[in-house]
């Protein structure tokens, strides 16, 4: 990027907010402009260095964008990139919404915003930052919070190579490393490793007697952890990769029948086998 | 205790280790001596500071010893008791395993090793810190790991008061808080809150596609982190507490059929009331 950039945020939460620390510690936007709900959010993201201003107003925040990061959940995310295409017609945009092929297919369908200008489509790709938790919030957002993580960026069929590449610099300015899949992959793929981890770990939490809560270890906290994450946020992450996460469910549904079939019949050896192929797997991801 | 007393660690890994550590920095023990299978751990957990010597033989390790604290895999807890209580009758016996009935009952049920001797049963009362981890060894041991911690202690109807308050106090100045349950009681609630999370993160491994695996996060690895937990030990937990292990799978599996149903069917307010209670009970424990 020969001039830096200015940069509007949608959304200065946890992502959106480390998104703006990175962009002005390392120099990399003449402006970062946080766009939001409430004024007392934004006031926060700017006292703690996030962004140079805010404001609620879109259409002002967004109107000297060359880059628009959205950062919002995911079921506001096509109706926001529709308001960007309106207001700042020449900005790229992209998203860092958990779920991409339900957005990125209806933001394809979007007609143009007036006659003779490009489809909102054009402009689009979408992005995945795997980074964050069950933390949310500008004042748990930190500058290196992408630094070594990987952002998933979904080019489908018809984006332009130019802006795939300059979302791929984008990132990686950030000091993210980045992968390219398809919308339809990233879904598939983040049902299995991110969405399905989410819905078992509310499960099991669920499924302990309260009476016995004082009695976990930090097993049971490692294994529930994501489900302190807000219910509104993975309902919509859910209902928009729902016959993925239902795929990865029954994938996990059959394994479980294994370990409860080797247990139930006292099978030592096969249960053994059942959680010596789960650390073979778990062992090379690491820590 | 007035007199520091000689203690006999048998098994000198992450929690022996950590209790040798603890007992040598507090001066708690006149001396502490360490019982393994092998003497280069021995010498390892020497060099540590874990214990004052080492020995591969049982009976010379307790000889003298006024304690004496098991915390080997639970399969080999009932024979070491055994030994013990023949090589050195007069010493308090616990342990350290994370199954408490099946051990409790079968060390009731031991013969006097010799005609007008006490049972080995008068002597022991099972412990089970809720400490450790999936790391083990050793070199992971630290003096700390007890401190704030609870250890379990599982007195039964006939376990003498005396030895149920040595205990108590044995655990508490190592900076533990002690909460007495009986072994059934201990063995259903760990089912549910250690035992089950372990086999659902075994299980939540095993179901993820390896080619998707670089594209797990912070979730996954926290949800799926104790299945790296060695399958040998983990095997003879689950065979122990088996009855109760498959109790607690089926109050999982009915949770996870609540979850299935309410995105199975699309029913977006029940998948969020699911998501809040789950989200309820984790943040009642916190981090």
């Amino acid at each position: 990027m020969p001039d830096p950039p200015r940069v509007a945020i949608i959304g200065v939460g946890l992502i959106g907010g480390s998104i703006g620390l990175a962009l002005r510690q390392r120099g990399l936007a003449q402006e970062v402009v946080g766009v939001g709900r409430r004024m007392a959010s934004l006031e926060k993201a700017r006292e703690l260095g996030a962004i140079d201003r805010g404001t609620t107003n879109l259409v002002e925040g967004v109107a000297d964008a060359d880059w628009v990061i959205i950062a919002t959940p995911v079921d506001s995310i096509v109706d926001t990139v529709t308001a960007v295409a309106s207001a700042a017609p020449r900005a790229t945009i992209t998203d860092a919404g958990s779920t991409k092929a339900q957005i990125c297919r209806e933001i394809k369908q979007l007609p143009p915003s007036e006659p003779g200008r490009p489809a909102p489509g054009t402009h689009f790709i979408g992005s995945h930052p795997l980074a964050g938790g069950h933390r949310t919030g500008p004042e748990h957002a930190r500058a290196d919070l992408l630094v070594d993580r990987l952002v998933l960026v979904t080019p489908e069929d018809n984006t332009p190579p130019g802006l795939v590449e300059r979302t791929k610099e984008f990132w990686e300015a950030l000091g993210a490393e980045v992968v390219l899949l398809s919308p339809e992959e990233h879904d598939r793929a983040l049902a299995a490793t991110s969405h399905l981890p989410h819905l078992i770990a509310a499960a099991l939490a669920s499924a302990t007697p309260e009476e016995w809560l004082q009695l976990t270890g930090a097993g049971w906290g490692d294994t529930t952890r994501i489900a302190a994450g807000s219910p509104q946020l993975w309902t919509q992450i859910f209902t928009q990769n729902r016959a993925a996460v239902l795929d990865a469910l029954r994938r996990f549904e059959h394994r479980l029948a294994q370990f409860d079939a080797a247990l139930s019949g006292g099978d030592v050896p096969a249960l053994t086998l059942e959680l010596q192929e789960a650390k073979r797997i778990r062992d090379a991801v690491g820590d």
